[in-house]
C-alpha cells in the first residue's frame, strides 16, 4: 500500500467545540475532522496541525495533515467530509503532501483577528465572536476617546511591532525556551459603529500570546494602563504581570497563514 | 394609577426564537420580552410590534412598546430587562412613547439586509446568517459572473426600485388589499470576498416581500432568470409565479426602521 500525505484547509465556529486537539470524551475539532475520515475510509487518522486553538477559538483558514493509504481523490476528500462533518466545522480544500508533513514546522507567518464590542448593550449577534467591552465608565460617554481610544490603541501597537522578547505575552504554562517572535503588524480598525477589529501578522504566537496583546491593548484603549509603559512590556525580563490580562477566547478567530519555508 | 408608555429598541438573534410574536409552548421575542417585563413588574404586559419577524430572522432595531403602571425609569427598564434576557436578545433603549402607541402605525422606512455567501464550500461562522448559494453550476467556476452576477443583480435592483404594485412578492398567506409599496434603496454589494449584502431600503413591507426580492434576485444573478423580465413581475396583473423563490429566514436582518408621521 502507498502511503499519501493529505494538507486540508479547515474552517469551524469554535463555540461548540472544546479546541483542536483531541481529548477524551468531549468534542473537538480534530476528533470530528478523525471521525470523517474514518467514516470515509474505515482507519481513524492521526491528525497533525499547523495551529492549536483553545476552546470557543474560530477559524478561518486552519491547516491540519494526516496520512492515508485511500486513493479517494483530493475534491472528494472535501466534499465526502463535509457531508460527514456538522455545520459548524467546513473543509474548504484539499492538497496532496508529503507523508509525515508537519503543518507546525511550515508555518511562516499566521495573521489572527480578534473582534470588541463596544455598545453600551451587548450585540446578541456578536455574542459568540466578539468580547463585550460595554461603555467605559471612567471617561463621560461623549469624550471623544469613549468607550475605546483607538489612536492610544494604535500608538501602543505601534511599540509592539517588530522582533522582540514577547515573555510576558504568554500563558504560566507555556515553558518554550525562545520567547522571542516577531510581528510584522498590528491593526485597529473600527469595522462598523460599535465594533473593533485588531489584527495581528506575526511569525508564530506562544499559547494565550494573541489574547494578552488584546488584553493589554485594551487597557491601553480604556487608559487603566498608559501608552508609554507598552515598551516595557517586551524583552527577556518583562514579567506577565506587566501585561494586561488575557481576554476571552470567543473574540479570536485564525484568519489566515503562510506555509512553505 | 397612572398608565404610562413604554417603546424599547430591541436586537436579537433570531436563530432559536420562532419569531416575533407569542406563540403558546414555543420560545418568541416577545414571549422573553413579556417574561423579563413580568419579572420586574409582576404583571404580564401586551407587546405591540413594529415588524413582526418569522422563525429565524434577526434584528438589529425591532421597535415594540408596552403600556405599564410601574414607575421604573428608562434606563433601569434596559438594564432590568438586559439581566432577565438571554443573551441571544438585548434591549438598546427605552423611551416614553403615549400609553396605547402602535409602533407598526407609526413607521415611516424600514431597512432590511439579506446576506448571501458564495464560498464553494460552506462558511461557518455564517451558518445562522446567510444563504450559502454556493458554486453556480451553470457557469465555468472561472466565468467573471460566477458564482453570482452581481451586475445583473444590481440592473434588476434598478427595476424594483420606485412605487409599484408588489402583489407577486408576498407570501399566498398575505391577504391584504393594498399591495402597493415603495423600495427607496435596493443595494447589492460585496462586504468581503465570497459574501454579498442585498440591503432594501422601503416605506412598508407585506409577508415575505424581502425574502422573495432577494429569491428573485438569485435567480436573476445566477443566469436562471433573465433581468428584462423583472418589470414584469411588478404591477397588479403580476402573479406569485412570476417572481422567484422565497429566500430561506435566516439570511434575513431587521436593521432599522424610522418612526414617526
Amino acid at each position: 500500500m502507498t502511503v499519501r500525505g493529505v494538507r486540508l484547509v479547515v474552517a469551524y465556529d469554535g463555540t461548540r467545540f472544546s479546541g483542536f486537539v483531541v481529548q477524551p470524551g468531549l468534542r473537538t475539532v480534530a476528533g470530528e475532522l478523525g471521525r470523517a475520515i474514518e467514516a470515509m475510509t474505515g482507519k481513524a487518522p492521526k491528525l497533525r496541525v499547523a495551529s492549536r486553538t483553545d476552546a470557543g477559538v474560530h477559524a478561518e483558514a486552519q491547516v491540519t495533515a494526516f496520512d492515508t493509504e485511500s486513493t479517494i481523490t483530493l475534491h472528494k476528500w472535501v466534499t465526502g467530509m463535509n457531508r460527514h462533518l456538522d455545520d459548524d466545522c467546513a473543509v474548504r480544500s484539499a492538497e496532496e503532501c508529503a507523508p509525515g508533513y508537519e503543518p507546525r514546522f511550515d508555518t511562516t507567518e499566521k495573521t489572527y483577528r480578534y473582534l470588541l464590542t463596544t455598545r453600551d448593550t451587548r450585540i446578541p449577534r456578536h455574542r459568540f465572536t466578539a468580547w463585550h467591552l460595554g461603555p467605559q465608565l471612567t471617561l463621560p460617554r461623549d469624550h471623544p476617546r469613549a468607550p475605546l481610544d483607538l489612536d492610544a490603541m494604535r500608538e501602543a501597537a505601534r511599540a509592539l511591532i517588530g522582533t522582540h522578547d514577547f515573555r510576558a505575552f504568554r500563558s504560566a504554562a507555556d515553558e518554550r525556551e525562545n520567547t522571542v517572535r516577531s510581528l510584522y503588524a498590528v491593526d485597529v480598525e473600527e469595522l462598523e459603529p460599535e465594533l473593533v477589529a485588531i489584527t495581528v501578522r506575526g511569525n508564530a504566537f506562544m499559547h494565550n500570546m494573541m489574547r494578552i496583546l488584546v488584553g493589554t491593548l485594551v487597557e491601553v484603549g480604556r487608559h487603566r494602563e498608559d501608552v508609554g509603559r507598552v515598551a516595557a512590556m517586551l524583552g527577556e525580563h518583562a514579567e506577565r504581570e506587566s501585561a494586561g490580562p488575557t481576554a476571552p477566547a470567543h473574540g479570536l478567530t485564525l484568519m489566515a497563514m503562510k506555509l512553505g519555508r
